[in-house]
């Protein structure tokens, strides 16, 4: 049973709180029962597993308060886990969400939920967005970042619909079939203007007078459930 | 200037990060300038205002250091105000959301946000659903707070077209007219089963194999889009 602070599995739980720790080492931590099991569902191993020692869970055992000293979430979390990341060499299609300065973690992982549940392939990530394996995105996911790949901005495939808060073509009313990738941009500036450009298609979300935007993640549903309805 | 952390306008804001404080009161706080603007806009008199010395906001000033120790977000915050609640005597229709066990303020905030972009004339709130006066839920219903009123969650209008992960209508097909009330459970409990039976209908988004639910903002967004849309 582990025992000591300075156990050296413990001070990689840690550093791994941190973005940078974790861009380096290519790897990621999953807390509570129901994200290892998702884990395990979607057949991703973990690289190390340490539970609260006495609760019978499967793992390496760690004195419970020393467990709840490395934790997000405290002493609530029995179990976590390292997984290793999985980028993709390229975002999978036909359906494709694109994160660009989307820096709410929370917001990210509900669109890999989202995503998830509406059959996308993958998400990609540009500039200035939330670390989708940071704990809160990974928590936001409700474990689907074991089951939607994650991967660059740029190589998400087009045909790219752009949404935006006004301008574009009514979403209901807009073109575009099974092969899409929703375009999705921060919440107050929006797609830069190169951005936009590359855009094969720029929609809207039709709002009341008066109401200035959605939340990110709302939108993103909207567009996904809109080509899931057609 | 106010400079002692004794002043009584200071001991009130730090009391308003509690609930019990809030609905004791009947008062709640918007912290920056962004949320201010949003209720003055709405016609929503502050009954206090504290601003950041210096910083040539409206209000009593108060030594910066000072007013980020009573800021739920510190020393970024230049204002706050403090607000009367405004729960109506009755939700308003004829679109309506209803909230039963939705802890997460963050997203009874992002309700009341998707809530005020399609139009819908209130929120109510049930058993175990987050303070929408809390710190985080005004923070994300981005001002929306001060358009959609709140309100009892029985007073609801009917019909009621409760919103369950399977097992309901498909919601393209499911038959509503302008009239109606959206009713979201937990996330993991759903509807109790006394609440479901109070529904006139029941529908549900598809999502693909595999995936469990939607986040529950993300799925009252649909709802709402799907009104608009027809």
């Amino acid at each position: 049973m582990i025992q000591s602070p300075d156990n050296d599995k413990l001070k990689t739980i840690r550093k791994l709180a941190g973005r940078k720790w974790r861009d380096k080492t290519r790897s990621f931590v999953a807390e509570g029962e129901d994200l290892i099991a998702a884990a395990e569902a979607a057949g991703w191993p973990a690289s190390m597993r340490l539970v609260a020692a006495g609760s019978g869970l499967d793992g390496e055992e760690v004195a419970p308060p020393l467990l709840a000293t490395v934790s997000q979430m405290g002493s609530s979390t029995r179990a976590l886990a390292v997984y290793p990341m999985r980028w993709a060499p390229e975002p999978a299609g036909p359906l494709c969400v694109a994160l660009w300065g989307v820096g709410d973690p929370g917001n990210v992982g509900t669109v890999l939920r989202s995503a998830l549940a509406f059959g996308a392939g993958s998400v990609a990530l540009g500039p200035g967005s939330a670390d989708p394996y940071g704990h809160k995105a990974v928590r936001a996911s409700m474990g689907a970042i074991f089951r939607v790949s994650t991967g660059a901005f740029d190589d998400a495939p087009h045909p790219w619909i752009g949404l935006v808060p006004r301008g574009g073509t009514a979403l209901a009313e807009a073109e575009f079939g099974e092969r899409v990738t929703f375009v999705l941009g921060a919440e107050r500036e929006g797609l830069p203007e190169d951005v936009a450009s590359s855009c094969d298609l720029l929609a809207s979300i039709p709002l009341d007078e008066g109401a200035e935007s959605l939340n990110v993640a709302a939108a993103g549903a909207i567009a996904l459930y809109e080509r899931a309805r057609r």
